[in-house]
C-alpha cells in the first residue's frame, strides 16, 4: 500500500533519538548520545517523581481528565507560569496540557495552519517545524537566522521575514532559546517582530521550551508580553528539558482561547489527554525549592564554557556560545558534502552520537549537539569529535 | 484566524470523558459517569505500578526510548500478544508502542489513508474512526453492523460492504467486540469479511482493545491471523480497558513492517514516543497472575447480567447483551429527535453521564454505557436512566 502523498519529505531515521547508539568506542572512551539530555547526569526534581506515586496510588481521579489536562493542574500552573511570562492566564481559556511539547507542537500546527499555506520557519531551527509543515501539505519559508558573528547579537534577518510574510506567510515559528545554535532573542529586537508580524496581522508559534535556562545572567522576553501578542500567539513551554521530565511526556501550550480549543478538539483524535498519573509532575513544576534551578543553570553554563574552550582551541570547528538552553552547533567545514558518513564514524568508532546539521535546514556541516551531559565524559567526548575533525 | 478546513466536522463537546460532571443528583443518589470505565471499581493489578516506580526510579534508559517503543519492552510484548493472537510477531518489524491506543489510531489512520479517500466505517461503531477520517480530509462511508435482533449473531452486512468497495473504499476501520454495541464477530463471519477484503486488495485496521474481555466463553478470533490477513491488516491493542491502565497511555499496534515504520515516522511528529517510564507497564501486561483475567472477566459479565435485567424489565428501552467488552448500547425509542435534552437532564438531574448515540453514526434514539463500574451503583444509575425514558 503506497503511502499518502503527506510522507513525501518524511524521514526520521537521523531523528535525535533514533540513532543506534555507538558500536565500538575505543577501551576507556564512556560513549555519549548527544542527540538529547542524560536524565543520569541530571536527574529531575525528586518531588516530581513523588507527585505521580502519589497519583497512581490515588487512582481513579488520576488516571481521566479532560482532553485539554486536569482542572487542578491547570489552575497551578496557569498561576505559576503567569508569573513567569509576565501574563494573566485563565486556566479555563489559554492553557492546554499535552502528551509532550512534541505532542503541543504538532496539535498547535495543527491548528493554525492550513493545506497549502506558507508557513515561515526560522533557519537553522527544530527539525520537526518544518517536517510538521510538509506532512500538513503546507509550504516551509525559510526565514534567515543571523548567528555566526559571535560578537554581533542572533538575529532573525527582518528582510528575510518581510519577504516571506509578502509572499503570503501567516504563520511563523521559532524557537527562543533558538534550537540548535542557543541564540536568545534580545528585547528590543523581538519587539521589532512583534510590530512586523501586528502589521501583517501574522501568527506566531513560540517554542520556548528552554526559557529556564538562560546563561550569563542575560535578559529573556516572553514573545506572547509584548504588545498585542498574546492574541496571535502560541506559547509552547514544558518540564522536558532543564528538570529532565521528558520521560512523563508532558508539555504546556498558552495562547488565545479559540486556538486553545481547537487544539483540545485535535487532541481528543490524537492522544485524547496527556497521561493521566504523569499529570502530577506540573504540580510539582515551576516551584522548585530555592537556588535548584539556578545550580542546574550554573552547572549547564559550566559545561558550556568548557566545551568552548575545546572548540576554540582548534580551527577545524567553530561554534557560537550557547547563550540559552543546552545545545551547541558545531560548524565543521571540512565536512561539507559528506555529513552522513562524518557522523557515522564518531558514532560507530568514537562512540559519540550527534544529530546531523541538515535536520534543521540546509546545514550540511554542521552537527548540533545537547551538551546536557556528565561534563567530564562531555568534553572527553568533544575532543574525539575534534580530533575526528581535524583528521577529516 | 479562521480554522483549516480539516477542523469542519470537529466538535468534541460530547465525546466520552468532555462532559462535566453530574451537577445534583438526588440525595442519597451516587453520580455514575458511564462514558468511561471506573478505575476505582477495577483497579489496574498493583505490578504495573510497581514496574513504572522502578523505571522512574532507574532513571536515564527508561526516560528515552526509540520512537517505536523501548527494545526490551517491544520484546515481550511480541511474545505474549504473538500467543493470543496466533501470530509471529518480530519486535522490530511488526509492533509500535503508541502514547495510549487512541494514538495508534491516529498513526495508523494517518498512515494508510489518502486525502480524498473513501473509507469504510462500520455504523455504529467508535465515534473516533469517523472524526479522524474527516479530519484526514477524506470520506467515510458507512456499513451496516447487524445487532438488533437479539437471537441472531451480530454482523457486518456483506451487500453494505461489497458496495462499499464498488464505490471505491480501500480501507475498512471497524471494533471486535464494537464499540458501542458488545457484539462479537463469529470465526466464520470474520472468514467472509477477510475473504471479501482480500478479493479488493483492501485494507483493514481493527481495533481489538477488548479482545480480552469476552463473555459467556464465546469464541474470538483475531482477524490479523485469518489466511493472508497479516499483510494488510493493523491491529490496535492495549492495557486500557480490561486491564484498567488508561492513565499510563499506551497502546500497541501489530502490523506490516512498511505500514509500522510509517507509524513510527508520524509518532516522531506527534508525541516523538508513548511515555517512557509508563512503557515498563507493558511488562507486566498480558502475564497477569492466575485466575486474575478471569475473575475480572467475570465480575463484567455479572454487571452485564444486573443490568440487562434492568433492562429487559421495561419496554421503554432496549440493548442487546454484551458479548465481549464492557459496553452497552441502549435504544430509546421515546427520546428520537430529543437526544440532548434527555442526556443533559439525566446527567445534570440523575448525577448519570452517558455517551449520545449520535457519536457512533446516525443513532438518535441511543445511549452508550461504560459498565466497567461499581456494581450497585452502576445498577442504581440505570434505574434511573429507565425511570426517565419511561416520563419522557
Amino acid at each position: 500500500m503506497a503511502a499518502p502523498a503527506r510522507f513525501r519529505h518524511l524521514d526520521s531515521s537521523h531523528a535525535p533519538g533514533q540513532q543506534r547508539a555507538g558500536a565500538r568506542a575505543r577501551a576507556g572512551d564512556r560513549p555519549v548520545d548527544f542527540s538529547h539530555g542524560d536524565v543520569g547526569a541530571f536527574p529531575p526534581h525528586p518531588a516530581a517523581a513523588e507527585a505521580v506515586h502519589d497519583a497512581i496510588a490515588v487512582g481513579a481521579t488520576w488516571a481521566y481528565s479532560p482532553y485539554r489536562g486536569h482542572r487542578e493542574v491547570r489552575s497551578r500552573v496557569a498561576d505559576r507560569l503567569g508569573e513567569l511570562m509576565g501574563l494573566a492566564i485563565d486556566p479555563d481559556r489559554h492553557l492546554l496540557v499535552s502528551a509532550g511539547t512534541q505532542a503541543g507542537l504538532y496539535l498547535a500546527m495543527s491548528s493554525v495552519i492550513e493545506r497549502g499555506d506558507r508557513v515561515g520557519i526560522v533557519a537553522p531551527d527544530y527539525f520537526a517545524y518544518r517536517k510538521i509543515t510538509e506532512f500538513l501539505e503546507a509550504q516551509p519559508v525559510d526565514v534567515t537566522l543571523h548567528y555566526r558573528e559571535h560578537g554581533r547579537a542572533g538575529e532573525i534577518d527582518l528582510e528575510s521575514l518581510t519577504s516571506a510574510l509578502d509572499s503570503g506567510v501567516r504563520t511563523i515559528v521559532f524557537s527562543n532559546p533558538n534550537n540548535p545554535t542557543g541564540v536568545v532573542y534580545e528585547p528590543s529586537h523581538l519587539l521589532r517582530i512583534n510590530a512586523t508580524l501586528a502589521e501583517y496581522g501574522a501568527f506566531a508559534i513560540v517554542d520556548q521550551l528552554y526559557a529556564r535556562q538562560i546563561f550569563d545572567g542575560r535578559a529573556y522576553t516572553h514573545f506572547a508580553g509584548l504588545d498585542g501578542a498574546a492574541d496571535r500567539t502560541l506559547t509552547l513551554i514544558g518540564p522536558s528539558k532543564t528538570e529532565s521530565l521528558s520521560g512523563f511526556r508532558l508539555g504546556v501550550t498558552i495562547g488565545p482561547e479559540p486556538i486553545i480549543s481547537r487544539m483540545e478538539t485535535v487532541q481528543g483524535l490524537v492522544t485524547l489527554r496527556a497521561p493521566g498519573y504523569s499529570q502530577a509532575v506540573l504540580t510539582t513544576w515551576l516551584a522548585e525549592p530555592p537556588g535548584w534551578l539556578d545550580d542546574r543553570v550554573a552547572a549547564h553554563q559550566r559545561i558550556r564554557d568548557e566545551l568552548m574552550a575545546v572548540i576554540q582551541a582548534s580551527d577545524a570547528v567553530m561554534a557560537r556560545p550557547t547563550e540559552g538552553g543546552s545545545y551547541l552547533f558545531i560548524h565543521i567545514p571540512a565536512v561539507a558534502g559528506d555529513l552522513d558518513a562524518f557522523v557515522e564514524s564518531l558514532r560507530v568508532e568514537d562512540g559519540v552520537t550527534v544529530t546531523r546539521g541538515t535536520e534543521f535546514g540546509s546545514f550540511p556541516d554542521a552537527v548540533r549537539l545537547n551538551f546536557s551531559q556528565d561534563r567530564t565524559a562531555a568534553v572527553a567526548a568533544l575532543r574525539r569529535l575534534v580530533d575526528r575533525a581535524q583528521r577529516w
